[in-house]
């Protein structure tokens, strides 16, 4: 037999070796990929983020051409190359695990390996001709991976967020859409999970509502502004050493317009370069909408316990069978995986603040965890959304029966009646109805403290669950 | 000896209790100092929480007193007890620890209990004849510790943030300075603790003041306004229940102008009432401003590690000895100080998380724990900042010429020679300087490649810390 | 009027000062004042730890007594001064905050500085005549703040968990108490808070017994073991400069005999010197238990919700009025304030964690950090668990007839008629019950399924909460 | 065209749905992954996790035939099928994400499905043909998730310890080969990044090596232990409903002999239901080894800084070009990496503490969250490690001569001379150094303050790195 595997040379600074003919990568790459086997999670798994290493890429290449620094036909061939990735294709040619060291060089490496080579064969070229495009000196002109590589995170991130509002308002509106639904239905507040005083569902879902509505409005009118200043052009360390003073601008504006962001830069490069607070802010807002999420599952499942034995308020459609031992019984699946979703992301957050603490001097050499981690988050985030709203809100069910059941059973309800009967004898009534067991209403038409007439207006939903129109 | 210590008798729901009669605290505050006997912080270590409580009960009087809800004299009472605590007489009343059940009853029933006591004297009465002014029925009018507590929280908060401007300001006002002093000192700029990149030492203390000079002014631009909407009015649950629709009004409008600060109505109670957001979110803040701090001090003990065997780039004014056994060794104890607040800070982070997702339904009990950590957090960074300034930023000294000798001795300014003298030729020379020892500029002038003239222009400061002005 | 504050005059490597005459402690703690006013937390208010310092300091000069390099006169006034803190005198001479830069040198100098002062008024010399008696040459001979801070750290924390042990034990017997006392209460048992099958409430508060014994057990089969090997001797770094070898085998064999304790010598000072290791796996033991009394906690909570509208199994006594505006209202305060405990347990943990990982080479500069956290939490933990048990535990009522009449109403008990009605009855009997709100029981016996004296049999608490004898 | 996709009906709880014919798992399997696509990472990453599930479903089935409550022909296909999940077949059979609600469920019935189809094949069946072998009535014969799934959990994760062992061990005989080759190192020890006293590499290095033996000394005396503590035969709730007696210790035994492990049976199969000590603990281990190693990879980056302006005490080998700008950076790559691998396991630390304390009564629904957390954690750690040896410590160099020159250089030597020459000589000649820059040797001799012999015997490697052997 007689396989022939095809390899080409190719040589970096600590020697050569050979590269497998169809790989779009190149040497630098295969490196990473020794050097880094240690999770399943690779810069493949987030089209985004290539997509965004793409447009920096591509809009270096358009500064550089402005100012003739980069021929015509290599700019060219870095355009198409630049475009087949925003076009989703080649992805699978970014294998690199995502926690890696170097301080993201090894993935503008890969960018800029896979750039080159799809642009040689663009140019007519085989893979690996380098002379003719290369690698370093025209894919990777006037840019350091320490300003590339912060920067495409920031891109990636702004689309990773267009992505994320779309699960995030129908969420919102679902919970909106059952609070109008539930707008009628009484039922029992309850204070450190003891008896308070009459609320409806409806308020209650309204408040899931607007507690992440404000979440929402605060992440987008804050994030997107925060993301689109980027440290490109700084190079190194952000003193942008070997650039000339107008590639800034043109970098800024090219990538302005290829991603159709109002992307601007950062009025001190170096302080750019090495800080990590707008990702800290970011997973900051992240957390808070997790904590928010997981307060809300664990009230659903709260909401929904028993049937017997538990709240049962509200009821869950059934999603899968909960036991193979107990027959008919049927858990809340979705609210839970939104806790599991929720706590991965609080988790994520303290690995990107143990990263941003680490950072040392001129650059943070754990930049490449942050990325992994945000990205994680928003597409957890969006798609645990997502699953909440289809396969659990939506179909939320109120037991309405049973909610007023409780309310009229319960001994909260004296409160509303003080103002008409004294705090004496409510109280009085009170102890009596905890003691016998009997309900509040019961004893009061026993006794006959109040006409039906009376009790019923003061009883009535619009009278409970809002403040009083004064007389 | 016949010692006989006064007391008066109070009553409560449980029973029958002697206080002592010199406290202006009654029953209620002494059945939690039974309860809760836990940690050493009280609130009486938090003045600026008792005055907040204080502003939102004397708001709530002006409401109810305009509704005709309250009598004259009694408002008057009530008014003047608000007014000593504001001006932080009676703190001493409030022992109760900061770790406490009951969702913050204590605390709110303490500031009535103290209030009612402080006003009755006022009245002509004795502490404890409550039927002349009522902790609940009068100071308590119309209010919840549900409304109440988180009110005076987000107040208390708002005071606290403007304690600590001063000392953030000013912080960076003092690394800003540092940067213009030192904005002529060459040094090496490092990326993963490799020599990388000439720099300045002005441009390096100017990304320190600039880093965090955005931390306070994003923190400045939104928690003010986030923290003044507030759930006032709400009672037990947020649907104002046992309130007129005209008290959340005036008790906002009054509390606006006790406060100077713009309060406002949350636009939905009921999700104001449960809803820990706000504080996660301002805990979010402070653990991003924690992290960076953390990243400086890190750098400062970097940069003035040695001696002789360290970077000794800086000197730090030595503030007390740092060894009995080895003399004449001086730490860096001041950045060790913030290193240590910035950890604290970020570990309240995450015992508000934990408390914010423990919320259940209506009500989060573990308010008493974000309440607590927040304002030991904004204390602890405000106190840690002034100390980082005054004890150790103002009087950072450069060390000019290791600075110098180490740039001169580099290997990485050969990057600004590569448009001179070509890749080949400095890759050649670098990795004769790595080899041989010897310097950069040695080896160029040996081979005389480039006259002392240009060589000057070249590594001059200002050609090698910014980009090139084009030609 | 001609008022004379007596002082006196100090003197250190950074030159003099005035030191209040009365006080016993010198410059260096004066030093330390000044530099570090941070936070609330004073090392007085660590009584035990302020002890293990003085039986390390105490063990120090029996050693250098031993090898002839302490005099008797001044080896006998360092004992008396040394014996003083261990009866708990002079604390309020220990009032450095416990946040604080230095790695412990300022600790150490104040331990050195006060048993030096204490030691010359017994000499017959005032205090600050150090030439009789000097902190560091006398009371530090031999020693470094790098080995004697860890080590006293280390003997601090052993005789807190001695102080642990008894509300640790004393909690688990309470919960076994209730076990047994419950032992034939019947009750639904929850799975994912969805009804599932039978079991006692003894069997629920035995579990609570055993997870808590399981962790009380390893706890102190590890942890004593490993805080008793300590880096005594090692001084500045572990490589023990300037001691004599025999220094290390008679300090250690008389810290043995002062704490009356198995301590030890680590067989890598060096290694020891800077490894947080120990502290870390602490901590992490209090994070486990603080997770298992959270849990426990929060069933709690969900077992006494109600009284009406919630589970209602159990009643918590009341310890204080749960509200100012719902009458009668009582909430599950110690099991509350639990829960805050447990979370600051668990942040604090984050904090020694952060602080552990950064160390860097000889040392840990945030060891003090460290000591406070874990100081504090097992006091906290102690006192919680006191408070839980005596406060809550202990007084817990059982709701036995709800528990009963919850099970008989509940659908999950089908599951023990299966192997005598077969799986396809069952279920359309668990559906029919589901549909028609109808209880299991009654609808087998409308059916006449099966005979009364079987389904007593089958329904029998025993056969319900327990596996099946087999026949 | 006529395309056909063949496909079997299977039904449950929820009603009918077509299960692709060539799938061995069914309508379960494809309920979860409807319901759960959160996340990449599936089951089928977790290839001991699988066979552990197989390994407790094969002993089950062992108990079950003993007892007689399973039939010979369906007892050897449900062995057979476990033995081929055991051999790494079928494992693209488990496609559901680790993400998921349900505590379990869903994983154990994917196994249940795929070892029933596997098993009717074996019989001679077609895949779905239920009736000579079903999922739930066999396969899951008394069992429930709440028993089968913790105890498959702990199976695997003691078969992932096994795995770590060796990469963990041959770590440390890196650090301590390394240890051995460097003995003679000298260099200085440095404490708060100040330069302390002198010690050999050999020291630091052996330093690393039993910090790391400590933790896998403790890690294996305890977890193995503690992880063979099952809690098989709880069926439901721990109360064992629906078994017989014997059935346990059979199934134990059986589980014992497939494994090869000491397993047992927890004395409270309730607690053991619901707890999550034991990953707590082990997670606990994992993050202490974390900390360790990421102050070790801090350490390996401090010492290899440079190499002009950094520490460059040792030569780190090149792993990958470390930048594209500036010619010559190699960065340390690998211990950056180890940074990252341990952020995320102190991390996911996190992620199982808040799942643990999310337990609520008689189960922990959070449990898949705490299961796929610890196998990453401990995979992670494992390949970790082997990077960390093979392409880091194994070819650490030394720069011996550099060392030399900073300790020959240094300050801190002059303690060693303190015994010689006298507190206050020494203290003006460190000024004297200091001020001047000249080193304390030549100081020394300049003054002839002791003769060369009496030097070179002093600042031998034995004297400075040794306490003195007395005299």
């Amino acid at each position: 037999m007689n396989i022939e595997i095809k390899s080409r040379t190719e040589k970096d600074l600590l020697g050569f070796k050979e590269v497998p003919f169809h790989c779009y990568y190149g040497v630098q790459t295969l490196r990473a990929l020794e050097n880094f086997n240690l999770s399943p999670n690779k810069l493949s798994h987030f089209p985004i983020f290539i997509k965004a290493l793409a447009m920096v890429k591509s809009a270096c290449a358009v500064s550089n051409f402005k100012l003739n620094k980069l021929e015509e036909n290599k700019y060219n061939a870095i355009q198409h190359a630049c475009q087949q990735l925003m076009n989703d294709l080649y992805h699978d040619q970014f294998p690199i695990d995502m926690i890696q060291g170097g301080a993201g060089t090894s993935t503008n490496m890969n960018a800029n390996e896979v750039i080159a080579n799809i642009g040689l064969e663009y140019m007519g070229h085989a893979k690996g001709e380098y002379k003719y495009l290369h690698p370093n000196n025209d894919v990777n002109m006037s840019q350091s991976t320490n300003d590339v590589y912060p920067t495409a995170i920031k891109v990636g991130l702004l689309f990773s967020l267009d992505q994320l509002n779309t699960p995030f308002q129908s969420l919102i509106d679902s919970f909106r859409a059952k609070s109008e639904e539930f707008a009628h239905i009484l039922k029992m507040g309850r204070t450190q999970l003891q008896d308070a005083v009459p609320m409806t569902l409806g308020q209650e879902f309204g408040a899931f509502a607007n507690t992440l509505q404000n979440d929402l409005n605060m992440l987008y009118s804050i994030m997107p502004n925060a993301l689109s200043v980027v440290n490109l052009a700084g190079t190194a360390i952000g003193t942008g050493i070997n650039t000339e003073v107008e590639y800034r601008l043109h970098a800024i504006e090219a990538l302005s317009q290829i991603t159709q962001k109002n992307i601007s830069s950062s009025p001190d490069l170096i302080e750019a370069t090495s800080d990590m607070g707008d990702f800290v802010l970011l997973s900051g807002f992240l957390k808070r909408t997790a904590t928010k999420l997981a307060k809300i599952a664990n009230d659903l499942r709260l909401l929904s316990s028993g049937p017997r034995a538990g709240l049962n308020e509200i009821h869950l459609e059934p999603r899968q069978p909960g036991s193979s031992i107990m027959p008919g019984k049927v858990n809340p699946v979705i609210p839970e995986a939104m806790n599991l979703a929720c706590y991965q992301i609080i988790a994520n957050d303290l690995a990107i603040t143990l990263s941003a603490e680490a950072g040392q001097l001129q650059l943070n050499a754990m930049e490449p965890l942050i990325a992994f981690k945000l990205f994680e988050s928003i597409d957890l985030l969006g798609k645990a959304m997502r699953m909440f709203q289809l396969k659990c809100i939506e179909n939320v069910v109120a037991n309405a029966e049973h909610c007023q059941h409780l309310v009229d059973n319960s001994i909260g309800i004296i409160t509303v009646l003080n103002p008409y009967l004294g705090y004496e004898t409510t109280t009085r009534i009170a102890k009596e109805a905890n003691e016998s067991g009997q309900s509040i209403l019961a004893l009061i038409k026993a006794e006959n403290l109040l006409s039906d007439e009376v009790l019923a207006d003061v009883l009535s939903v619009q009278n409970m669950v809002h403040p009083k129109q004064s007389t």
